[in-house]
């Protein structure tokens, strides 16, 4: 089944570099992510245009300026006009809402897709929305960021060498699923096909659960009890074990709400592993301890090793 | 009193910069931090010879190749002789055993000094055995690393722009205190005083746990049963939260024996903060989650920008 769908894409994708465009890619909000797909579709040359939708007057320009498309509008109505395919790329609050408002204006058969960081919730609410107004809906995640957030951080080289998951239901018809994984595809990442309870209880693991620890760790250690004196002996490694904690709150609190029970579940095995290591140091036991150490940079050892060679 | 000793200190380093070199700086162990601090000191002509002392027949050439020293030997008797201050730079399992086998060729006065990343258990055993061999001995940490380990990774500036921890004891000489101080700010670091307890508290928090955490964290996500599918989620934050997970286990096994107690109160420290957001994850109460976040990023923002200007 593998080798059948890898078969199968790599056709469609070769049928899409083989410069079959889109007629007109709509990107709803042009942040990081929005930003970075509208350059990296103009430069693929993924599409005859590319249309992005943004809420500020002031990003209009800004948008134009850095070309992340060929068009920007404040309106609805004009963004999804004639498009092939949509992208919802704001915060996952507000993606309901801004499908709600451009559904009415795309044409019958159009794609929307999303780059929402938790997928079910978001899929279940849009499935149907989209259905009702005879648009195909998949889900994506790119797992692809950056510290910086806002149109100027865009890059059209941010999907490079990163995988995209893409989270079909049962509904999802099969060529909605191509042109999503070929979209992707296309902007130089590598689609990744999974369910979306999948994907939310992975990237609670691997994502949400490493942002939590960033953030409860800078609290502890740089608390206002232990001030100056503290703050002065962190160093490099306080420094990459923190970096995360420096996102939004806004937006992490919308991922925290839109995950909660694979977050609990990530949080407490974590709770469960870091105990099993308090037991081993308050039992004084060296080779155990080192044991426990090895396997952690084992694994971590194999997967940076392999990540490197994919 | 602190502004007493930072007028002390410039004068001292004032007069160690006004070229009063040392006559002979000996080195126990030629690793990252042994091997940085020959390529420093005499990059920065500190003292008229740099002696290594190195455990493998092989290291003798290689170090000579890289110019860790002037000299490098396998006899602690040749590398003890005449040195003016002596720094012990193996792991710390192996520093008293050194210290032992080179105190009875120092001649009386020397000082001594080491770079352990814990510091009660070790200045408790060093400062009587070097007392009693007439040689001063002051506990120091520099707080400055690399994934990289051997003299290969040492580099002449590996301590600038570094805070080093300066460990004395109501037993500790004014001179010898000076002394080592001026010594790492001849290297590029900052010297900080504090008592061993206070250090090994402080470390364990901003420097112990944070590796303890990158661990489990490897251990957890990339665990067999979530296989292939788990590893290729693991991005860029992953990436960066468990690069501590790669350090040495045997290393790590002996730092956090040497440093038990405090490793576990940090430990339930931090397990205490992340239980605190459980809670709030748990009862869906997105403003205090935000609050929760919002403390983070400042605490880490606020320690970033203050670094960033030191």
């Amino acid at each position: 089944m593998t080798r059948f769908r890898t078969l199968l894409d790599s056709r469609r994708l070769h049928r899409f570099n083989a410069r079959v465009p889109l007629d007109k890619l709509t990107i709803i909000g042009a942040g990081l992510l929005g930003g970075s797909i509208g350059m990296a579709a103009r430069a693929r040359g993924m599409a005859k245009r590319v249309s992005a939708l943004v809420r500020r007057p002031e990003s209009v320009a800004e948008c134009q300026a850095i070309g992340v498309a060929d068009e920007v509008t404040l309106d609805p109505a004009e963004a999804a006009a004639c498009a092939d395919l949509i992208v919802l790329c704001t915060p996952i609050s507000d993606m309901v809402d801004l499908a709600k408002r451009t559904l009415p204006h795309l044409k019958p058969g159009a794609v929307m897709t999303d780059v929402g960081s938790t997928k079910q919730q978001l899929v279940a609410e849009l499935t149907p929305l989209c259905a009702r107004a005879a648009v195909h809906f998949v889900g994506s995640h790119p797992m692809a960021g950056s510290d910086q957030t806002g149109p100027g951080a865009a890059r059209a080289d941010l999907f490079d060498d990163t995988v995209c998951v893409v989270t079909p239901t049962s509904e999802t018809h099969a060529d909605t699923l191509a042109t999503v994984n070929d979209f992707w595809a296309g902007l130089g990442s590598r689609p990744v096909v999974m369910p979306t309870d999948t994907h939310d209880r992975l990237v609670a693991r691997c994502s949400h659960l490493p942002h939590l620890l960033a953030s409860a760790l800078s609290r502890r250690v740089l608390d206002a009890e232990h001030g100056q004196q503290q703050a002065q002996l962190c160093a490099t490694g306080f420094r990459d074990m923190t970096r995360l904690a420096a996102g939004s709150p806004v937006m992490w609190r919308d991922i925290i709400g839109s995950n909660r029970d694979d977050i609990l579940v990530a949080i407490d095995e974590f709770a469960d592993e870091l105990g099993e290591l308090r037991g081993l140091i308050a039992d004084d036991s060296p080779e155990l301890i080192e044991a426990w150490l090895q396997q952690a940079k084992a694994a971590r050892d194999n997967w940076n090793n392999s990540a490197a060679t994919d």
